[in-house]
């Protein structure tokens, strides 16, 4: 059994499969230490230029491919730290005084996350501003707005790309706010109680961009509720481009056929030749899950762990790399997917034509007249009745028949209730889809995606 | 089978039994609505009063116990305004005008949840503030630091504390943050694309306390981000609480023995006569799963939805009432606990015994001759064995035997390095538990507690 | 503070709200226990006559509403037995000889959730008999099948229907493997180790109709997987329900027009008279996201817990309860749903004129007469976009196109291809639309449902 | 933006890197169909011979690592297929001849689903022997039950490691009852309406080593239930096994001290050189929140997809190679580390002197006075609080106080209740630990390992 035993064992302790990842950041993490370190006169300056030196040597491998990860070493700390100390001698056992793997790897994972929170916020605002600029383009182009997935009112399209953008909109400032708010450094805290080295912990903080150094060692090793924000961050994000993504896959059928994906971002079928299917919502539609699925994992692995620093932190690296990495994804896929689609104006247009969509205006109108909305409410849903028992649209039933309802709905006023255009022109309350009010949303969310703060207003 | 299928379906669709709930800021919300349609010419100031004070009268009369929510009725909203129309009559009709119940649950949820996280931020504080108050009494008191719950290194009671003051300050951040970002209205929205009516949004908004009105009537309908965040918020809250509940049940152990509950937070078996359970702590440490629970529902209750309003949302309720339920009462009963609880001093500082706890400290002497690091942590790792073998702690090791393990440790002065009370105060770095170190983090807390922003800093 | 504190206890400590549910269950266990300990002769069968004789009165006094639950006994089990004692005298104190809440709650659970599958189970058979008797209706309607929701070869709806039925028949398979792996009786097992009383263990499981008592009774205390996989199958179900009611609202859609709900089962807008909203299946798919955060929650909750009995065990039966009423209510609405609904024959059948859905068909002919399968899907591929660009199906292309494109599709043969009904009927391997086939599965459901096993074939 | 659009939905698109773990499943099906084509007369028998043939051989590469996975062909179906086509010329066209990447990656996964759950069912019953081979070790150790983590009653190791022997029986149960559930053959359902060429689907079914074919093909394309209860039953069994190793975390602290982990299970800290820690626990207790992850994203994943086949399907592959992979590796992880621990017996027996766990003993006692329960109970709780006074444990009292307490408490009978193996052989019943019972369940387990089913009894 030994040997057995052994892989056993190092299947589930080695995690420089995983890990390595965080290379960039753990060399980063490691030169301000060891600058630390020196300033702190705990080893000479010309020690932390060699430790810095091969550091730096030791990234430039990396980056060129030549380091082999050794499972043997277990993790990238390790296997970093083994390389640095074959390439410059016996001052490489320095590099880790008054540090301890627990402060080591929560700076790295802090480093790492901010990073890809920068990277994420950029991707977001790509897509956002392909969905604005998109929204100009289809300024004119009306369409129903639904609710239920039915027809429910006239409405412009570029209202509803608005929407997106919205939701959008709050997902960068919870990101934002997630950045602003890990952005404290570990270093320092040592394996859990601090270090007895007279390190300045502020100082070392600044060199790496925080914003202070985290103000208990037993929190600054033992949490991780940063990636448990960011993890939940990214899963209402995800949620939200699934929305998208069932409406591109809805959109995109023969029978509503508003949307035509580009050839790049359509897919065919190995049996059915003449298929072109809406794969890019799809995926992104069911990565959305899986950001779901690592935003459970990393609560349900924190959930009852006594402090400080447990093993079983270990197991947070997978769900949150593989969530920022299918965020990215997603918002990279998405955004070229709507720079590139076609919008089809006249199918859009043509859904106005049934499902009475103008029957609210029509109860507007007897409000209009001093009719209360429940009563209104109640005399046109008869005429609806009325018209699909007829086999014919509100709007085409007879002057006759709407007198008979209401004697106000006989007038040419009320007639042109039945117009789309100056229905949707009726809603010019500030959100509305009003022609002036989603020029003003363009304008304003040209300006926020530009410069805007990512929190509140 | 007809009438099965009404019961079917009336239990799938009525809510009024969850969602009564609502019912003040529902009321709260139609007044608001009232005076923006006056204000708007759209119903007589007189028409507004009336409908004013006819909700109010509902108002007492719910407080009082005297409505009885009519299930045929299905929901809160209807509830309230078919009662409102017996008593005002006809005027009733209009409070509906320009309003869609779609935009009335959003403004309620919004208001609803803007209520709970204050509520929740209260709770919160006040815990706090009980954590803090214990570790400034305990400011005396030594005891190991754990890792891996294991004995780590000597440290003190109220280091320990003031990590879980940390965590909860974070998450006092992000509810703040959360409650800050959903404070728009949708009011106006209507079903979808926004009412035709002249309804000034802003002035609404105002009346209900809120920033400002939402900018897209189609996202201010379909989105529920808002609490997609605030469930999110409250799990991470409840992972700490379980953190914490995890300790407290760990501690009260025969084994550990360091912290009894009073009588009044601990319970007793039916079987068992002698047992005193720490129930509130793992009651506490199950409500947190359900927190989890709550969260994974909403995220997967929106995702996939196309917009506008689906009937999905209704589904949404039980979920965010439980979460808020559940950590209000947690929030509550843990500052009680902890207010009350005894920490047991004698067996904290007992083991700081055994366990070999100044090792870090004799290697960092070690350093602090000369020697690097990783070779330091060589010659303490053979001490302990060493010490192991022979049955007794690393500082009950003869000056022999330390002196053959490196020359330096033959001194008075390495000896000193054994007390662990030196050990605590040598960690005397930013967030390290000396004394002085813990003072500050005191004070800090106070500070911040009282008067401090939520975000960030 | 001493109040606060006590109700802050009170709240997170009291559950006969939630476990009230269990009532039926705890009043039959008590029931047999009492008789265990008669027949142990623990006590006098006079005795345990006086506590059955009690616990009757109790259940029809509760069965009438005429007991009020207080909060103050905490839960359920002491609400009955303080009952008891109160109607039998001192003897009421001996029903508790030999056992603990823990086993008799776990007990309980497990006579409850016995019966909750039992009703689920013939919920779902009903539900499977409404739609195989949807399925014999529609034998003659043909419909597109569709993959990533564009349309690709020609079905038929009844074949659609029975892939519900296969799902379904799947649930059945789980939730009856859980009902029999749970019916172990954990009687007898006490709080933790067993009573020290004689009671034969297996009369009193028989008596309660379990298959036999539970082999050890830390397990039969601690374990709540039977919870877990009782709330997995469900959440499966849920998903299952939730992919039914996605295509109801789809197919009720004015775009697809495939189906119109009874006027029972749809609902209308507040604000838009016109609306009939599918609410009765977004409800459906709603509910399958509780499911799953109840599923999740329950995995949490019991993550990590030491053995035995933990009070986390409390926070099981909130989302326990919750699962099977979402469930049973799903399965009934959904029932009644489509055993009232219409299929709109002329729409399905009209869908399958655009689409090209006989391209598959096309290159199936190729390959019969020699052409590689990847080669003749190429050939297809190429006609397809040529009818594109003519604005034609691939149907209505000329055949000297055909022709051009392969030789062998200029035959009246290859003409033939196109009939949608013939290459439905093509399709008659096992498993396919082919009518008879259809017939054959139609035959083969009505037996299982009526008769088969529920797990395997 | 042309290029960085096409890396996008390739990021999105490809899979292979995930999928190429099917390639053996993926070579066997294919030879499968080859043969199916062949029978069915639809290619002829030296054809099938020839793809088998050029199969045989890209399996033989694959395994000696000669084939490059080429992301740009998409997934690992198709690399396969390019690579066979390069190897035996334009036969390899014909392979896909009746059949779609759907009905063939259902298969695929089907197949692979069946092997892991074979080799997890082997890895869980090396890990349920090794138990049942300590039990037997221990069956003289004696230790204190728990609940709440409070010491209960006199217990017996031996009994305490069979509870987790049952946890993992129901576990076995589950897996295997998925595992005949998921053996049923989509091949020949083609994309989602079955192919047109008459292959005889339950030839090829059994060829593959499935019960039948699948029977209806839009079911065979679209579901996926079979991954979503196996990683639920994943999950639960990850519960189980985390709770294993919280009691491993908790008995190897020094405060429990009842295990000491082996040196290859045991890890040590890059900080503090005394330290060993229960690092394999603590990853496996990590692990389990994964799992929970991975059902939750497949639950979410599959939630509100229309039928047949969605490419939001290939996201389900990542969630359930984690979960088998994590689930083995802890299986096997676990069974080693309990191979290879020790049980401190001395520390486990001198438990057994605090916490008054014969309490429970003493109240049964005056039962058998008759002293009804309830009263019992009351009456030594006293005695508990007057020991507690004492600073002594229950035992300790004097025979005065005893008889004070209760007239018959004075016997010397009475004093022999205190006797922990006395009251762990009074606790007889089935299930308890008295040893001749424990001797029983060993023996009753040893024959299920070896050979019993794994459903039920």
């Amino acid at each position: 059994m030994p040997q057995d035993i052994d892989a056993a064992m190092e299947a589930l302790n080695a995690s420089v499969e995983v890990d390595c990842e965080l290379w960039r950041v753990d060399i980063r993490g490691s030169m301000a230490h060891a600058r630390g370190l020196a300033q702190a006169g705990i080893i000479s300056a010309a020690e932390a230029a060699q430790l810095v030196g091969g550091l730096e040597q030791i990234g430039a491998m990396i980056e060129a491919g030549e380091l082999e990860w050794d499972a043997k070493l277990e993790d990238v700390h390790m296997n970093i730290e083994a390389r640095l100390t074959e390439l410059v001698g016996p001052v490489g056992g320095k590099l880790h005084t008054g540090r301890s793997r627990n402060d080591q790897v929560a700076t790295d994972l802090r480093l790492w996350a901010r990073g890809q929170c920068e990277a994420a916020l950029r991707a977001l605002s790509a897509l956002a501003r392909v969905i604005v600029s998109r929204a100009d383009d289809e300024i004119d182009t009306l369409m129903p707005a639904y609710t239920h997935l039915q027809r429910g009112q006239p409405s412009r399209l570029s209202h509803h790309l608005l929407a997106w953008e919205q939701m959008l909109w709050r997902d960068r400032g919870r990101l934002h706010d997630g950045m602003l708010r890990l952005n404290e450094c570990p270093l320092g805290a040592g394996a859990v109680a601090g270090t007895g080295f007279p390190i300045d912990r502020e100082v070392v903080a600044r060199d790496l961009g925080f914003e202070r150094a985290m103000k208990n060692s037993l929190d600054a090793t033992a949490s991780r509720d940063f990636l448990l924000e960011l993890a939940s961050s990214l899963a209402i994000l995800g949620v939200h481009l699934s929305r998208i993504a069932e409406e591109i896959v809805i959109w995109s059928t023969q029978e509503f056929g508003f949307l035509t994906l580009s050839d790049q971002f359509a897919t065919s079928s190995s049996m059915m030749p003449q298929k072109k299917n809406p794969d890019v919502a799809e995926l992104i539609r069911g990565k959305s899950a899986r950001l779901i699925g690592s935003a459970t994992a990393l609560l349900a692995l924190e959930k009852g762990l006594p402090l400080g620093y447990d093993r079983d932190l270990q197991e947070d690296k997978r769900p949150i790399f593989d969530a920022f990495s299918d965020a990215l994804a997603c918002l990279r896929a998405l955004a070229g997917a709507l720079a590139t689609c076609s919008f089809e104006r006249e199918r859009l247009q043509a859904a106005l034509a049934r499902g009475h969509l103008c029957a609210t205006d029509l109860a507007d109108y007897l409000v209009g007249q001093g009719v209360p909305f429940r009563e209104a409410h109640g005399v046109v849903g008869g005429l609806v009745r009325a018209a699909e028992a007829a086999g014919v649209d509100l709007g085409e039933l007879s002057t006759e028949v709407l007198r008979e309802a209401h004697a106000s709905l006989g007038s040419e006023e009320a007639r042109a209730v039945f117009d789309p255009e100056a229905a949707v022109e009726r809603r010019a309350v500030v959100g509305g889809p009003a022609r002036a009010r989603v020029m003003e949303s363009i304008f304003d969310a040209r300006q926020r995606w530009q410069t805007g703060p990512a929190t509140g207003a």
